[in-house]
């Protein structure tokens, strides 16, 4: 790591951790400027990663120098792909804050920015040189974030580790109270497992698919309601309730066990309500999205907790139906 | 590669030869749409690339797309970008029609666009599927886009090859008239060293650097004159005669090689002249330069021709000095 550190955070994280880390970098010898962006997936752009440009030309900033994401998944997001474009590349560190980007965004090396057009659509492939961790940091982190991040907890469970997921669900009280040491245990388990994934299969093709779960009507959910409805962790939990009543129609999963998942989802906490969402405009949305592929939609289902299988070729109605029963669950 | 081809030309290359090779790709059964950018490289910007995100996306291309990259360095540039960056990252071709993209910018996967505060600043190292050279496509190439590709070409004889300088000081005639033997040996040698240099350091620490022979100063001369009164290859003409006369200055090449190197840059034709542009300026671009480290700026010199030695930490007024002695070749 060289010695001139770019540390990039939303306001709301720089009051709460980055003044602190930044006067603990500069004790330590480090040359750190700090880079604030706003608060809120919204401005998961291209134009913050252009703002961010800029800044650190006129700052100077060359190959050497090293980028330090502080903050949730967003944050992340577009400090990395700064970091895979800037000048072709220069390095990058990840400290993460939010649960969710914890578990999740933070390991992988995914990065990128939001088009108008739908989530994510922008980006590239480009790793950390470290991720740092501190499970303190989630002691500030508002209930409903969260919240949206245990969501993406209890998806490793579901793909890849069916006793993880009894863990989660008999522990769910002192998961809520977050109890340092069964944050300890979670966090490093989901990391474990991501790490497993994509170790085997890093640029997507087949395996690391599965950690996709949940997220084709879930990101269709985000942009049909603009980011500004829901967190991207509940419209996971939406994706994944309505992939799992989809392996149940389809034949893959037993009608205890898509229960039993529901069940689980829905014990974390109430979701918004999204019944006046458009469904049309959550195909439109499903048909842009990355992982298509000779104009399929993917579908990432379960065969069993702990167990997937990928499926295309439902029809528009089908995957309509599959989303009216999963609303009807909470009434909606 | 796919069946689901993007092709990217601009307007004018698109008259010449898009046309065609629509037709031709579509007989052989590639469904191929195509995207029209605008001529010049003041349209090398995000903004271009954003358009282009899109068309893609208004298209549906998904990640078994293939973006073609149809035109000069500024289109092949561009696309790969755009390949880099769309959905993550897709397969793209290089069909580069000028000599300047066949002998430099389609090998060697190095991607971007320009910044307001330099060229080239935003990018990233994405390697094409496939590079197709059909020296044909010269046939119709404007004189001064020709003699624009040829500085470059000289430069891989300066850097690395001293009987391939030669080759080209002794036929310059017959390259001038662009006899096809000729240029086919030209291109194909040129090649065969950026390949060479590139294979053994693919991401630029350190030999692949020499490839930036007389950039340093003919980016800051491109930037300084707004990419507009001058082609690339123009500008790295100035930068090499510069470089050349500071390597001799600083006592590492004889000055009888270096009459040598400036004589056959300038029987290439005559360049724009560049005795007003503010030197300061171009210093304000030096300093914004990718390849700087830690604060010092790096030039690639030579110490015979073929040969070079990497230095850096001369002071500005060395560089200015060295500047108005270049100048004075051409009587400016």
């Amino acid at each position: 790591v060289s010695k001139r550190l770019f540390l990039v955070a939303n306001t709301t994280i720089h009051e709460l951790y980055g003044r602190n880390l930044l006067v603990n970098l500069e004790s330590a010898g480090f040359e750190v400027t700090h880079i604030l962006i706003p608060d809120g997936e919204k401005w998961k752009t291209l134009e913050t990663v252009e703002k961010i440009y800029t800044y650190l030309l006129a700052q100077r900033a060359d190959r050497n120098s090293n980028l330090v994401a502080l903050g949730g998944g967003v944050t992340g997001d577009i400090v990395g792909f700064v970091a895979a474009t800037y000048m072709r590349g220069i390095p990058y560190l990840q400290i993460p804050t939010t649960l969710l980007a914890q578990v999740d965004s933070s390991v992988g090396g995914k990065t990128g920015v939001n088009h108008r057009l739908g989530k994510n659509l922008i980006g590239a492939f480009y790793q950390p040189s470290l991720v740092l961790i501190d499970t303190h940091s989630l002691s500030t982190l508002p209930e409903r974030e969260f919240k949206s991040g245990l969501y993406e907890v209890v998806k490793y469970g579901l793909i890849f580790d069916k006793s993880f997921f009894a863990y989660i669900a008999e522990n769910l009280d002192s998961i809520k109270r977050r109890e340092p040491m069964v944050l300890e245990q979670l966090i490093s388990r989901c990391c474990e497992i991501k790490a497993e994934v994509i170790s085997i299969d890093e640029t997507e093709t087949d395996l690391r698919r599965i950690l996709n779960f949940g997220h084709t009507l879930g990101h269709a959910l985000e942009a049909a309601t603009r980011y500004e409805k829901l967190k991207h962790g509940e419209a996971v939990a939406y994706g994944m309730m309505a992939a799992t009543v989809l392996s149940r129609e389809a034949g893959f999963l037993e009608e205890e066990e898509c229960e039993r998942v529901l069940q689980t989802i829905m014990a974390i906490g109430p979701l918004p309500p999204v019944g006046t969402v458009s469904f049309r405009e959550m195909l439109e949305a499903v048909k842009r999205d990355k992982k298509r592929q000779e104009d399929q939609t993917v579908f990432v289902l379960l065969r069993d907790i702990g167990g997937t299988v990928i499926r295309s070729g439902f029809s528009d109605e089908r995957l309509e139906s599959v989303w009216r029963s999963t609303l009807a669950c909470f009434g909606d």
